[in-house]
């Protein structure tokens, strides 16, 4: 029985978590069913994004992930099944599985009854869908049983070389790719500074670049929050300069 | 070896839910345990009521739910087990079984030694009372065993007709039960809202009237909090007036 | 498959505990991974101490625990399991593993390649080297293989006879242990507070101290925050003068 993952903005303060699970352990008896991440900022398609790309592919294949940041609920935007890199990821097509998609083997709609609950709620697709489809999933059905073959429509918005991710720590996290130990300057609101390895190569409070845990360029200030320091947050232009190539 | 679920107001930066998991690991081994809500508001024994309700009967029955939000722990409140609609629950007497007992089709108190800790802290009954409790219960012990039957004898405060929840969104969710796809008018604090299907029916920023997930009429901002913006919360009357039976 | 649990200041709204999760089940499947609490402060190495303290012995033993609060990643801090009352730790040596430690049968740097993954990000030894040296023990790989003996460095700020926790209540947990029913008074800030054995043994809104869940001394206020109420935290001297015996 597969893994399946849930990543949500519900938090942790109501049943809507509690409800998902609920229903995929009475329909996908024995799965194992493990929390991602469900602080997602409310209705935050963008982190949610990322979030989901730093973790799914950690786990081992044929993982089956959910993502529900949905502001959207009931509306327009559809209910996908997709296939990357081995793993199955479900939730809307508003953005939320944009980054997971990029190397995409197959999107599906959700419209097939073994994947829906026989009533839908038009504002809780967590539980009347999206957990269904992850437990059918679960139990086995493929996913062009789901529905028809279709495509993601919707991408997320932020330009290219810039910061993706502000996390807990404040750090700013850029899609800068970069090899660790690459050696270069990089530049983000006006500070020019050099690439370092890790926090303790520079003095407590001071600036620091480095290649981060997804091999991207990241700003952090030790032991303090850059976003607040530098008072910037998601879509800042990052450039890197590399040594000896420019 | 059936699954216990968790809800509390311990909130995730302390070691009190992990002392339960652990006690019900080492009591039940191979039980499964699921997180449902940690982030209860600090004593709010009605929040977590509904949270319960809103997940407990997804689970498959047999499933045993702990919940444990008593600012009452070691004084003159029982410690109860409730069988309702095939479902076990575990916690105090103060109102955070009233919702899922409304059911009730049994309720026991736990005195039995078998059902706690051979010694009981006065200020941790979730370690040492209720984890064990829901291990019993999960190693197949019967509820009838954990002690004398009894009656529930702590209710909810709120009237009927109210606001019974202020979700992490800040949707108001009432306790007026209303079938998808009826219409009418929701009063609510000076404003009539027609009933509506979804969030996008309306305009972002814009109030709205549906029946919510829980079968029953919730007021929400699209995109916003109604809570904050109406400055209202829990106990306020909402009355539904259906189209064509007025 | 033994029980590994997880306690991180990763918080809920990144994907750095899902990656850590990713990675324990990929290379341990089957394993069962029970967060322990993530929530902890910020860098707060003593509060994490402290909570993995509570909870760490309540797992049947063999449970190999992994705590990662660690503002010091990629520096001079080395990375270690401890062996201790039948359980495993994994974790930096920078007084994480303090407390847990204080009986410690045995420490052991991680080095082998079983343990670490062959890259490891300067910036996340969570998913890095802790998830994989956890997979690894999980696996059934001894301790003594994940490098060579070695002992602890750094222990914990604290002075004997003092505030060490400040719970999500805002209680106040001391290191003066004081077995349950016994009668003395208590001296913190300026108070002498008579030990009672719980919180409706007083006053709402009233000082009270008691013998709390972890067999030492602690002072709150019933139904309000102590540590905002007093306006004290850790390090706050606390003295229990035993009745008889002074």
């Amino acid at each position: 029985m597969p893994i399946v993952t849930l990543t949500t903005d519900f938090g942790g303060a109501d049943g809507y978590v509690g409800a998902m699970k609920g229903v995929i352990h009475r329909l996908a008896p024995g799965c194992v069913v493990v929390d991602l991440a469900h602080d997602v900022p409310r209705h935050d398609v963008a982190h949610a994004a990322w979030v989901l790309a730093t973790a799914a592919f950690e786990f081992p294949a044929g993982t089956i992930h959910v993502a529900v940041v949905d502001p959207g609920v009931g509306g327009a935007r559809a209910e996908v099944v997709v296939a990357a890199r081995g793993h199955l990821f479900v939730g809307p097509d508003n953005g939320v599985l944009a980054h997971v998609a990029a190397s995409s083997e197959g999107t599906w709609g959700i419209t097939s009854t073994a994947f829906r609950q026989p009533d839908v709620s038009p504002t809780f697709h967590g539980r009347d869908v999206f957990a269904p489809a992850a437990a059918a999933l679960a139990r086995g059905l493929p996913p062009e049983v789901a529905g028809p073959a279709t495509c993601l429509t919707v991408g997320l918005p932020w330009p290219r070389g810039a910061v993706v991710h502000v996390d807990v720590y404040g750090n700013l996290i850029s899609d800068v790719a970069c090899a660790p130990g690459a050696r270069g300057t990089v530049s983000i609101a006006g500070h020019a500074l050099p690439l370092v390895r890790t926090y303790e190569d520079v003095a407590p409070g001071a600036l620091l670049a480095y290649v981060g845990s997804m091999g991207t360029i990241e700003i952090a200030v030790r032991d303090r929050d850059a976003a607040q320091v530098l008072g910037i947050g998601r879509g800042e232009p990052v450039h890197l300069e590399r040594e000896g190539t420019s």
